[in-house]
Order: structure tokens, then C-alpha cells, then sequence
């Protein structure tokens, strides 16, 4: 350790929690801090937020081995300005966080969005390591994505690439946020799925998930492990409506495997994570149909980083823009 | 040109005629030869005619500035090694194509799919000239489509990259060849566009295209020309199939938008290079629809090379990979 500038700082900047970690070269959090974003107070007060969570997770003598920090953020950004263009869930506009971290620390800060810096860890440090083409699917109240090819993450002209949830899946499915019909997110998002299950339970479907959601039986109160062990226990709409939404996610990867021929594909997000393997298996069953010499080796597997998954993917990010810089 | 080695010979492999041409650095086919294939000949056959049609486009002077030879074959092929995996249209089984003529013309030889090699030639010397990140889709019998990322053709870990005929448009779809339903080329392929229009004029829809197949009314005789003149006379059957096709083709577009962030989709092949233009205005309204941020300054085009194209592909093959090794 002595005298090598050896770590990197890992920013997760979310909607809810900005979290920061000090990772070593072997990818390990040697300490880690998270704070409210408290996003309704202005852009002013996300930014010393996060200034002061960086500054928690380095004293003196480690901040002088800090060779970068790397920032994972909601999008749309500039990865390569650092600069926040909008974002939904933070009241940030054109925001330059990339240079302000910089100017404040004095090392090179690296900003991607967290959909990316998702994928991008799971490439360095978790379920991809050892591949060269692998497509990250995150499944959340949206679908987000990412790509790595040839063992870099893919921007393309637009800046935006890897926006895996709005491929059209089925032109005359249902209305996506988008505008479009038929997206994969509006397929198999955990909002689509909640959609179609509150739509069966509203026919008459019977379902444990109920159980587990008082006596409002609101079913957008579902966590995803309640989820996950209706899934497993064999409750039958559950388990339709998950499959169903895999199985749309499945189209999606044989398309990618015939279209960009990558090798692995990482499944995330809250309801798959609890779910698990199982949740793979509509998926896989649907590369077998591939062409034939395109899915030779093909494999699919759920992420591996869990909660790190945030700081490590950010660490990332910064280990790997530094080498490319 | 005195004492340069700045020509390339371009090889166009086809289940009918082998053609090729003798490329200058700019671009310009110098001199060129086209024979028959004979392909129910057998692969000894194949290489013989390829050898001798390589041979007479060039004399003992030009020669000597050879510097490499493309050729562009059917697929599968592994595009490193230069071997015919094999061809359903030519009977190369496992055939080291690419070192046969290395060994012959002691020049290196480079051998890539026909798609990809029409896609990379749109690049060069097309349609594509001066973007960074192209699609090309190519409608034939079948739909091929070749991509280029930053500049480079992409063939991703199956080597056989770029299916983008095998994306998955709409799951409920017709069945396609390759078994799966709903593949865009089972959408909108010449042969798909030719089913439509054959079981339309069966239920006794009527069409001028008729007036052009002679009396046994059969309309696998049509040309792409005769499908072209129909349409652009607002024949209501020819017009609404053909945009019906172009609009699946778009609904890819917009996919591979969101996916690649790429700036420019190059169309070509028979029917859509009869056409033209009108062809891609439903693709360009699917990419009016594409998320914020994605598809500012994206470009779709009628393919630039024509009767040239698979020539000039293949010596920028060979120009490309020359650079690259």
C-alpha cells in the first residue's frame, strides 16, 4: 500500500442515497459512507452532499494513494464533459458534477450513468469478469442497460447507447413512457409487472402476494422478496406473470446475440436478484433458439455485486477511464 | 502510381458470378472481370474460376502493386482465418479460401460475409463516408445487415455479428426460416414482401404488378424494377405492403437507435434500391419516435454503390484490414 497511488473513490449518486466507497486495486471497499440525497433541496445542497460523503471515506494518509474517483448518476449525461444534462430524480440541470468534484480533490473524476457504472462492475468486478461482450439488463420501475465491447463500455454517436428497454419487442403491446408501444420496459419492467398482476388480481385471480400486503391490498406495497417467494413457492399467477416478463427480456437477448454476438448477459435489479436463477431460465430457453454459430457459449447469470454494486461499479469506471485516458 | 503498391483487388463471391476489380486508392474500379460461379461444380471448380477472374485484372505491371485482396463470400466464415465455414448457395464446406489465394498471389488476402463487406463498402466509399457508426441492412431473400462501431466492422465473440434479419420484431410473427417467428426478416425480406402480396391477389385484391408477370399470373417472376414502377404509380396493394415492410424495418432502426446510438442506417438491395427514397420514409417516422437525446443528427440512406458495390466493398475490406494488422 505505502507510497502507490493505488485507490480509487466510488460514487453512487441515487435518487434517494448517495453512497461513496474507497476501493483498493483488488476491488475490495476498504470503507464506505451513505448519506439522504434530500434531492427537493436544490442542486447546491446534492452537491455538498456528496463532496462531504467523498471526503468521509478518506483521511490524509489514504487521500494522498487516491488516484480517482469515479460517479455513477441517474442520466442523461456527458460522460465525457462529466456533465449532468438532466435527470428526473435529481433537481440537477446541466449540472458540471465531473469539474466540480475536480477542482475540490485535485484528481481526475470520471461520471457515466449508473445504469453503465452497473455494468461496468459487474464487467471488472463481479459476474463478467473474464468476458470481452457483455450486455448488462437491469430491471427496475424501468429497464436500463449497458454495453461492453471489446472490453469497453459502449456510448455510441449519441452518447446514450445501451437503452435495452426501449427496443420494440412487440409493436402492438402495451403504451410505454416513452410514447412508443410495445418497449421492453414496458413489458417486463417491475412496473410493467406490477401492472399486469394488479390487472389479474382486479379479475379475479387469486394470489398469495395479497398476503402480504395488509388490508388496503395494494399491491404496489409488494417488496421483491415477497414476490420472489410467492415465485417460489409455486404461486401460479406469480409465477405466469414473471415468466411472461422473462420471457419478453429472453426476445430481447436472442436478438442482442444475433445482433452484436456478445457473450454474456448480466441480469440486475431488485425482483430478479430475489428471484434468482429461476428467473434466467425463460431467458436461456430462449438463446437455444438462436441461429446456429451465434450462441456457442452464450451465458446468462445474475449479477454478482448486490448492494456494492454502486460503489464498486463507480471504482470501476474510474480504474478503467484512467487507463484508457 | 509509378513504384506505389497502392492498388487493391476486390473479389465479389456470389452463388451466380464471381466478380472482381482492380481498385486505386481512390476508390476507382481500374478494370474489371465477371464469370459464371458454376457453383453445382464443386469447390475445386469455384477456386479455379475465382484464381483465373483474380488473374485477369491484372497484368505483370499492375500486379506489382497489388497490395492485398478482399474478397466478400457468403457466410458462415470465420473472417480471421478466411475459411468458408460453409455456404448453403455454394458448395465450400470448410474451405480455407482466404489462404488458398494468400498462397497463390503471395499478396495478404482477407475474406469477410458478403453483408458485411457490402456494409464496410458503403463506408469507404458510399453512402457512409465521413460517420463513425453504420448500419447496414441489406434486403434480399433474406434481410443481411453488417454494422460498423467507431469506425471498424463489428463482429462480436460469435464472429457472425450483424444478424440484424434476426431480430426478434414481432414475437407472434410469421415464422421465419430460421425457426423463430416474427424475425424482421420474416417481415419484410423480398420474400416476405412477395408472400404478402401473393396471398392478397389470392384473396382478389387487384394490382398492376400483374400486368407484368405474363399470363400465369405468377408473381415469384416479378422484378424488383416492375414492384418499383407499381409503387411509385400508387398501386394500393404494392404500396401499402412495401411501406408495411419499410415500417418493420423502422421499428428496427429505432431499436438499434436506442441500443447502438448509431448515426447512420445505409438500405440496400434490389427492391429498396428501386424505390429509393420513398422506401425510407417510414423508417425515418419510426426515428422521429426515438427517445430524447438519441437520435438527433441520425441519418437513413439509399445505399451509394450499386452494380459496384460488392467490388469496392471488398476492397475496402482489404484497404481496412491492411491498416489494421
Amino acid at each position: 500500500m505505502s507510497g502507490q497511488r493505488n485507490f480509487v473513490i466510488g460514487v453512487d449518486l441515487g435518487g434517494t442515497n448517495i453512497a461513496a466507497g474507497l476501493v483498493n486495486s483488488a476491488g475490495q471497499v476498504l470503507r464506505q459512507e451513505k448519506v439522504k440525497t434530500k434531492a427537493q433541496k436544490g442542486a447546491q445542497e446534492i452537491l455538498d452532499r456528496l463532496m462531504s460523503t467523498i471526503e468521509k471515506v478518506s483521511d490524509k494518509d489514504t487521500w494522498k494513494q487516491v488516484q480517482a474517483i469515479g460517479i455513477g448518476s441517474p442520466g442523461p449525461l456527458d460522460p465525457e464533459t462529466g456533465v449532468i444534462l438532466d435527470t428526473p430524480n435529481l433537481s440537477l440541470k446541466n449540472c458540471p458534477l465531473g469539474p466540480a468534484v475536480q477542482v475540490r480533490f485535485g484528481v481526475p473524476v470520471f461520471v457515466d450513468n449508473d445504469v453503465n457504472v452497473g455494468t461496468l462492475g459487474e464487467y471488472v468486478y463481479g459476474a463478467g469478469r473474464g468476458f470481452r461482450n457483455v450486455v448488462g439488463i437491469f430491471v427496475g420501475t424501468g429497464i436500463g442497460g449497458g454495453l461492453i465491447l471489446d472490453g469497453k463500455l459502449w456510448h455510441g454517436t449519441s452518447k446514450n447507447a445501451g437503452e435495452i428497454g426501449h427496443m420494440v419487442i412487440q409493436p402492438d403491446g402495451p403504451l410505454c413512457g416513452c410514447g412508443n408501444r410495445g418497449c421492453l420496459e414496458a413489458l417486463a419492467s417491475r412496473k410493467s409487472i406490477m401492472r399486469d398482476l394488479a390487472l389479474a388480481v382486479q379479475n379475479g385471480r387469486p394470489t398469495s402476494l395479497l398476503d402480504s400486503v395488509g388490508k388496503d391490498r395494494d399491491l404496489l406495497k409488494v417488496r421483491s422478496k415477497a414476490i420472489a417467494k410467492s415465485y417460489h413457492n409455486g404461486d401460479p399467477l406469480v409465477k405466469e406473470t414473471l415468466d411472461k416478463a422473462a420471457g419478453y427480456i429472453g426476445l430481447a437477448v436472442k436478438s442482442l446475440v444475433h445482433l452484436l454476438g456478445a457473450e454474456l448477459f448480466v441480469l440486475g435489479g431488485g425482483v430478479v436478484e430475489a428471484i434468482g436463477e429461476a428467473f434466467l431460465e425463460p431467458i436461456r430457453a430462449e438463446v437455444l433458439h438462436c441461429l446456429p454459430g451465434t450462441a456457442e457459449g452464450v451465458e446468462v447469470r445474475i449479477s454478482a455485486l448486490g448492494d456494492q454494486a454502486g460503489i464498486l461499479g463507480a471504482a470501476a469506471l474510474a480504474r478503467t477511464r484512467l487507463t484508457e485516458s
